[in-house]
C-alpha cells in the first residue's frame, strides 16, 4: 500500500471475522513498530502477543473498552520498560508513536486494528500489571485488538481543519 | 513511498540544506498528521508553523535541542488544546501519533524532519506557552524540525528484539 494512502485510510476497525491471522503477519506488524522514533532512541517498549483466544475473556473484564476482541485474532499488549529510558517521562510518547505504526502495518497488510487505551487509567494499568505479573519497572500502555475487518472501511473524511493550523504566531 | 519501506526506513534527520519547502508538501504533512486516531476521537491538536526564519534563533533559545533548525526550512510546533479532550489525560498521547504522522510524510515526501520534545519537560512547555502566548487550555507538545536533507539517510538496522516480544505471559 502507498504511504499517502494507508495514512489517510486507515480508521479504527472493531467489527472482525473471527479469522486467524498469520505469526509472521503479527511479527511484521511489531517490527514495523520497533522502527518509531523514541526519546534518545531508548526504544523501551516491549510486546505481550496474545494468540490464545481462551485468554480473550479474561482481557475483556480487565479493560472495559474493548469487546471487540470477540471476533478478533490476536491482542498485542504494548508495554515500556521504564528502566530503559534515557528521559524519564517519555515512555508513554514513544509508545504512541510506536502503537501508530503497528496500526498503520496492520492496515497495510489488510487487517483492522484498534487501539485501546490502558494509560493513563491508573486502575487498568493495574490490572493489567497484575494479571500478566509484570515487574516493577513494567507498565502498561495500550492494547491493540487486530483481525479481519468484518466490513469495509467508512469513506475518508477529511481531517484538515484550516483555524487549528497557525502561522507564525498562535 | 510504499507504506512499510516508508516504516522501516524513516529516520531522525538534523542536517539540512537550507532549501525551501513549498507550503502545499507542509500542508500535506499536517494533514497526514490529523489522520491519527485520538482518545475519544477528540482531535485535540493545533500547528504552529513556523515558516518565518527570523524566529529561529528565538526557537533555538527557549529549545535546548533544536540545532538542527539553522539549517531547516520549517519548524511545526505541535500544540494540543486539553479543552477538546474527552478523555482527559490522553493529549499527549494524540499527539504522539499525529507526529508520527507526520515524521513518516515528511518521509515519504522526501524531506528530513526530527521530533523534539517540548512535553513532559516542564520548563519547554512553560517557555513555548510564554513565547507564543498561547491559551490557558493550550499546551506545546513538541516541535518538529523539518527540511532537506544533507545527506543520505544512513542503512536500515534491525530494530526487531526477540526477547521483547511476549507469547500470551510476561
Amino acid at each position: 500500500m502507498e504511504l499517502f494512502q494507508a495514512l489517510k485510510t486507515r480508521r479504527s476497525v472493531r467489527e472482525f471475522t473471527g479469522a486467524r491471522i498469520p505469526a509472521e503477519d503479527i511479527r511484521e506488524i511489531i517490527e514495523c513498530g520497533t522502527y518509531a522514533p523514541s526519546a534518545l532512541n531508548a526504544q523501551p517498549w516491549h510486546f505481550i502477543v496474545v494468540d490464545d483466544t481462551s485468554l480473550f475473556p479474561d482481557l475483556m473484564k480487565i479493560h472495559p473498552y474493548i469487546s471487540s476482541l470477540g471476533s478478533a485474532s490476536h491482542a498485542i499488549i504494548l508495554c515500556a520498560d521504564k528502566s530503559l529510558e534515557h528521559a524519564p517521562g517519555n515512555w508513554m510518547l514513544d509508545c504512541s508513536a510506536c502503537i501508530q505504526n503497528m496500526l498503520l502495518a496492520a492496515h497495510g497488510l489488510g487487517y483492522g486494528a484498534v487501539w485501546a487505551g490502558i494509560y493513563p487509567a491508573a486502575d487498568r494499568m493495574e490490572r493489567f500489571s497484575q494479571y500478566f505479573k509484570l515487574p516493577e519497572s513494567v507498565s502498561a500502555h495500550s492494547i491493540m485488538v487486530v483481525g479481519c475487518p468484518k466490513n469495509p472501511l467508512p469513506l475518508v473524511t477529511d481531517r484538515y481543519r484550516e483555524e487549528k493550523v497557525h502561522l507564525n504566531k498562535w
